[in-house]
């Protein structure tokens, strides 16, 4: 029998160095680096340094491919299936890829052709496509499943879920053990969560090495499922994706069954960015620190900037900052797009 | 007496060794990297490596901090002029506040707020405007030049030359030094060429180490000073900088009396690129790396990557690629630039 997917209780720190083992051949060892005019900007009249975990220029461009890895090895299956459009599809992709599995990633039918291209050209996923609606993509994800299992045995296809399936979480948590071996005297970690398995891998492992290390999660203010569930003291979903109005479209997502206990029982802190702050935390890394982020990685730099930070917790010195992707629409940057509405705007 | 600012004799490997320790402390030793994507798009076939010169990461977002610095050390003035509103300027202010000394810059009353923020407010500099033409910029710089001897001494004042001056270029040639202390391996090294002085550095270094390491030039179709001196055997200017139309606004400068015999004499190759070449290779740089380069980097990158460099030169395993500045206004990216007219044109 195979684990269950969905189980907070199988996030373990063994399970995330046993995760890190599997993986490793597979991923970059990202560097961590550091940049004195984003301390100056974090300072706020303190001493601080933050140490950015470069994930953004992880395999992918993002740190679910360890995720990825980790669940597909530990899958009987040879087919795998997911739904997801973004970071997570191409991850599994590129998953299948290099471990010679097969790869069907459901998109609606009005994807953009970059993300198309990138999961079928660039890693060699099959794509079957949709209409745009989120009932359609779960249709058709289970009817792939089941005639992929009718096909060639009950264990030969499976559905790898973003963000609640342990496997994934325990991989993820190897962004956590990566930046310990480099950063050992870090005194916080800040994380973005959309559904919390990026923070809920790091947190577990984390934690257990050095619990004094404060995990801080950072959520868009109009899309923040972590910090009301922490408030709430049970799970509360964001509103559905179509309705949610951000520009860090990777963390949309809520939190689920597997990451909302590791979050509440080891996720120190939530602080909310604005979606202005957001933009300007975005430009700021790729003005200053000249890396190209998306709005969600941008997201965790805002927070780890913010005044708000450092009036709850004047006494973090050495502050890690995971930059979790820098999938980014070159075309259509936050600020570009905002320019041309008021230019737009300006001219009729 | 001081040197002699314009004097290609004066530029040697024992100079930039000098040039290398006065200026270490003041600036990042940065860092070599790879990106297997990259790798793929330049190999043609072939076997092929690219090994990437941060100097985007540099202070400043480039490696005229360098040349700045040396050239400021070993200057007895302390009033530091300079004419120009790009990165030069931008070395020149911070060089001048890290070493004590006093920077005016003079730049043409349009220029972009931007600029003329990062070097009066970023880096302390005095900003004199002045009309926007080239003859009243180098009018006013010589009238400052003599106001501030007749009122601090003839040995307190002096205009630093971006690309001429001995001591930058000596200065920029630490890059060189660096990066064989980094990749000793190297079979070529690419580099953007605008006024020369980067090339004429390296040059003159790489060359006394190894003289089998191949310098190849990098220059846009429309600003090719120095493809057109070694086609000629003579120092051939550009047009003048209002005419030229390149993206790559940072290499529009053409070689001067200093760097012409070093390139004549050293630079195995010079390569030209057209307008969209730049530009689809800062994107790629953008998009697979994630660095965020200027065009007149993205140059180099477009020359590493072309089939004609490995037409001409099929052996080359181990090729380095100086990325040399980073600082592009990322509200007018070339593309959305371009994709906005374009736009603009379809919907009339």
């Amino acid at each position: 029998m195979p684990p269950p997917p969905f189980d907070a209780a199988l996030v373990t720190p063994d399970a995330v160095v046993e995760a890190y083992q599997r993986l490793r051949p597979h991923v970059h060892r990202t560097r961590v680096f550091t940049c004195e005019q984003l301390d100056e900007r974090a300072a706020h009249g303190a001493k601080r340094r933050l140490y950015f975990k470069a994930e953004h220029e992880q395999k992918i461009g993002a740190f679910k491919i360890r995720g990825a890895i980790n669940a597909i090895s530990l899958s009987s299956a040879d087919h795998i299936v997911t739904q997801s459009s973004g970071n997570h599809a191409q991850a599994i992709a590129l998953g299948c890829k290099l471990l010679g599995k097969k790869a069907v990633v459901v998109m609606p039918e009005d994807s953009p052709g970059v993300k198309v291209s990138a999961v079928r050209d660039t890693y060699g996923a099959e794509v079957r496509f949709c209409q745009p609606t989120q009932e359609a993509r779960e249709a058709m994800s289970a009817e792939l499943v089941q005639a992929l299992r009718a096909q060639f045995g009950e264990d030969q296809a499976e559905e790898i879920h973003p963000n609640q399936d342990v496997r994934v979480v325990n991989g993820q948590g190897s962004v956590g053990l990566e930046l310990l071996e480099q950063e050992p005297n870090l005194d916080a970690i800040v994380v973005s969560i959309g559904g919390g398995g990026l923070i809920s891998g790091v947190a577990t492992y984390v934690k257990s090495v050095n619990s004094k290390i404060k995990i801080i999660g950072a959520e868009p203010e109009c899309a923040k499922s972590a910090f009301m569930s922490k408030k709430a003291g049970e799970l509360v979903k964001n509103p559905p994706n179509t309705v949610i109005n951000t520009i860090a479209d990777s963390v949309k997502s809520s939190l689920g069954p597997t990451t909302y206990p590791v979050v509440r029982d080891l996720v120190d802190d939530v602080f909310t960015a604005t979606e202005q702050e957001i933009e300007d935390a975005t430009r700021l890394m790729m003005e200053r620190g000249k890396q190209v982020i998306e709005p969600g990685c941008g997201l965790a730099v805002a927070v780890a900037t913010s005044s708000q930070l450092y009036e709850k917790y004047p006494e973090l010195r050495n502050v890690a900052v995971v930059l979790c992707g820098g999938n980014v629409d070159l075309d259509h940057l936050p600020w570009t797009h905002r320019k041309r509405k008021a230019d737009e705007m300006g001219s009729t």
